[in-house]
């Protein structure tokens, strides 16, 4: 590595702001979950951070949970030894799952405390420019939760702070405390959402997506896999939607997830698949591009975060911008994948409204 | 009617606090919906008014929309002639949808500002103890609506102010409006909640019965006489739940909720009730008394809404207050309904915690 | 009755700020507590009001309680025919036992809304001087009271609010609440206070005096009698101190300070009453006026209320303004009752300190 | 000591919010009262601490004053040495005398700021999980103690802070500081409290119990040893209840409850903790097992702070666990212990109810 840091090249990336703040993150950015750390090796994992960052994706997002914490400490080092100049990337992290003693888990002030500290001395940062609390803790006070990550945003640790999965209640609540107690209230949230899991972001979310600005910074925009049209003539064995059950809940998730798709209802939705990918081959792009594409069309998402464990996954990911930008100009391409999806949310007409 | 008012006389009834507020309201109330003002006539109306009151009922409920305001006419009318002390009861209305005009539906301050008026005088009250916003209106600001409310209460037109039907997330923001505007938060929300129908209670309305002490004066606690076990052996013709498709929406409501009734789901649920009308027969009540004891034993709701369209309906209703009791002394009872109702929400945990 | 209002003539009278208020009471009022509209009669009741008038006295005190509102009507109606001037007189009543109702007791909104204009009604009066909550009332959240009373004070109802036996703690929350929610809080209470009766006083609500400047209206100053010397040979048959057990609380009350006399406590009070009587004889002064005397020279407190039932007892209830000038004058005649009394409270040194 | 940090092993143990918090603390703790740094050895200190961590203890108490600094000292370096991994334990320390100069004592900002650097210095931590005020400063506003303990919170020397023998009135006034100031409340206070010393816990502190969900890490649960029945046949010669009377605070205060003993309220409490020793033997426990149990059973204690001048101790201590465990199933032994008692406190009725 050269002792200057590296050039940034935005390339054809598109960036959009967080939310309602200033902060600008690439439309597709780049994930450690399931991979760095884990599944994927030190070398490979650096690999496509490079591949991601030569083709503009500014933002890379990690958590104290992934692999135990050793996904921060490949993220780290392999942002260290790329050499990306700090202020040309936006870095996220979560907080909730942090070991197993009484102490280690929630959103305490005591583990918020301690936590963002250990993360960010595995990650060997200075500070992360969001942390977000990776669950809603229904037994932690909202007001601790909130003056606790007010605390580390003032000194320093973290810029911004944000949510994960948190539900339009948990998200009022806690602008509630900040307003209340003069604090600083969350930004964004990082919910799943894909062509097959629009309730959070279509409807829960709506109210404080108009109040709020709220960020959105969508996880799983594939559905673990199934966007991509894989398992369109069934699931190959060995694959990680395979298995015997497993102590590990992230591997567990992951085969009760293949056992769903089995289901009537699991076929229904692999018959969708067939019919977007038949569109894709129309429009000359895999399925894939076309469901992240299909994210990247709704504008409240501020990044779409994808995952890779081979570079060349980045890169054919990175293509999804092309088709985001035939869509905008043909609406009827989202309409039609619309209509094969049938699953549109009724949600209540507030937009163009106010709070 | 004589000069002096009537003298309360409390009978067997149980008083609960109306949610975190000081005012007590009876366990079992009088809810004038679909009944007074409409299918039941002003005398008959008023007898099962005072049956009620003779067994010690002090709330009763009534809204701008039931039967298009005539129903407030003939409740005040008859809350007039039956001279019950003012103080000695507690009247609710609810305002939401007034008329057909463009500010006639809705919660913006100005139909709030002039359908309260217009209720007052129809019900021929000086003030309402508790008024309600009969939905949350998401094309209003919430600042607007409580500041409405607020006005109300604050220029003696109402008590406490409450909402019908709302999300956990609208009653967090207008706590939050009123906390950072100085204005006057509602206090209770009247939601439907019988033994089909129990998420919004005992899921979605949680955090904010344990955050602000919310009240409950619940509504349909029969869920449309289903639970009388009056549809055990199908639909009698003329059912109100049978006919033509119609215009009036509450016609067609109850007409769809007749369809629904003879789905497989719909088949399900009168199978339930079978089963809860054999265990009444054992506990020698009617499956009617069982499933409002049912509702009386969760100790947040605050009163259960009975209607009735004859006086003995109103006598047979209040002797669920015995079940209740029962219920209470043995545990077994309510679990064995629960075993057989099989559909309790699986909600967090958080009693006992603050918010 | 001339029409035109009587002249108010202040004699010997001393006025004194209420805590920290802008309003000036006389140091010795009159109270109507088990007189007015109870055990004496409308036309001595008058003159009794009328003596103190002659004396000084512009502040008089009621509640909705006394004789179950009877109290409130002599007392409203001797106003009137007395013809003083309404600016020259300072008029309290207090709240919280209305009637059997579920809620016509304690401090709900509802209760205070309906409880004002029932007292006023009765007071024939368009405002008090000042309206206190005459108890606590746990069961009621603090904000809704506070809002209540603030409601009757913008209304005009009532010129300021006070409270009757509370503790430091219940103050300082109202105080609390008053703040964060923009509302008026209370200025005094009203305490049991006597030679005898000091804790409260002298201990519990010294922080609230200091922080708050609370102002203080005392009651029973002469211990139910004790410190007139008239039990000092024992109680007399035919005493209201004496008599079967009563279903009236005020009159069972009575009964069992009586037994309490004769218990060994009971008799080392009355030997305490003989050395004071011995004082008051060099005094020249009756053991009565020597008690109030000891009241008044605590200059925290605001007034001594006094009752009557004879208008001869108001005046020579008003000659112990003499005494406590000569023990102003004279302060080893206070450190002699003090010792003789042997109960000072060990309080904190907190004076002069803020809060 | 190995270098990496000791493994966490919860065994029995039960684990308590810290009322509100979102902290987690074990129900049984391990205080260092009267004995780490003064009575007992380092060497018997740190076999106790790792008695009791090895029983699940995650809770370490000290305070400033204790053997006047000698305790923070030896406590602090114990902890080093047994290398208790930092985030797994809870530790606590009290700031109220320092030292004897004119700003040493009280709760001064200047005391504050200084007393909580040196006791950080004695203790060689980064920071402690709770620092308290270890009793009511009347003296100094309750702003400045408020304002101190914000900027101690504020800089990362304590996670949270609570309060010592403070009574509710000063809890109130610290939350109405901390509300309009918008600071940062106290969490949790550390009274008194066993089955001689009720009222504090079971009476005084109610509301903001209620109010805050204010925490409780109770001390003296054994009251001075009394509930261990070893003095059940007087007090043996050499104990530390006997003695001339010493200059030492601490000293003479055992040596005064020594003598209290003998009185005759002193031999009625003896004769109370001879039948619990006759309950504890049917039960198959020791007396202090009993009483410490008892502790356990108020719910709303959230740790009971035990100490030990032997590991032994520490052993038998802990075994409070079971028999609280057969307790909470078979309810007529804590009513049999509160009826040996006799001295269950009178409280109002406000639980289940809001503030």
């Amino acid at each position: 590595m050269s002792q200057s840091a590296r050039t940034f090249n935005p390339g054809k990336m598109q960036y959009r702001f967080l939310g309602r703040t200033g902060l600008k993150v690439s439309a597709l950015s780049f994930g450690s979950w399931v991979t760095v750390g884990g599944q994927v090796g030190q070398d490979t994992s650096k690999k496509c951070m490079l591949e991601a960052w030569n083709n503009g994706v500014n933002y890379f997002d990690t958590a104290e949970v992934y692999a135990s914490g050793e996904c921060e400490k490949v993220f780290g080092q392999a942002l260290k030894e790329l050499n990306f100049k700090r202020s040309d990337i936006v870095v996220s992290t979560k907080l909730f799952w942090g070991g197993p003693g009484p102490n280690d888990t929630g959103l305490s002030k005591k583990h918020l405390f301690e936590g963002m500290r250990a993360s960010l001395k595995r990650l060997d940062l200075e500070y992360v420019d969001i942390v977000m609390a990776h669950r809603p803790d229904a037994l932690t006070p909202m007001e601790e939760i909130v003056r606790a990550f007010t605390e580390i945003v003032q000194s320093g640790q973290a810029l911004y702070w944000g949510t994960s999965e948190w539900k339009a209640h948990d998200i009022e609540r806690a602008h509630h405390m900040a307003a209340v107690h003069h604090l600083i209230p969350p930004m964004c949230d990082q919910p799943q959402y894909n062509a097959f899991w629009r309730d959070r972001v279509e409807d829960e979310l709506r109210p404080v997506l108009r109040n709020y600005g709220y960020g959105l910074t969508i996880w799983s925009p594939l559905d673990n896999g199934v966007l991509t049209g894989k398992y369109n003539d069934g699931i190959p064995q060995g694959s990680r939607l395979t298995g015997a059950d497993a102590a590990d809940s992230d591997k567990q998730n992951m085969i009760n997830f293949g056992k769903a798709l089995s289901t009537e209802a699991g076929q229904a939705k692999i018959a969708k698949v067939r019919k977007l990918t038949d569109m894709a081959k129309d429009l000359g792009c895999s399925t894939a591009q076309l469901a992240l594409a299909w994210c990247l069309s709704n504008e409240q998402v501020s990044t779409v975060i994808t995952g890779a464990s081979r570079p060349e996954q980045v890169t054919e990911n990175m293509k999804a911008l092309d088709i985001y930008d035939i869509m905008k100009k043909d609406p009827s391409i989202k309409e039609k994948m619309d209509k094969i999806l049938d699953n549109t949310p009724e949600a209540e007409e507030l937009f163009g409204r106010w709070a």
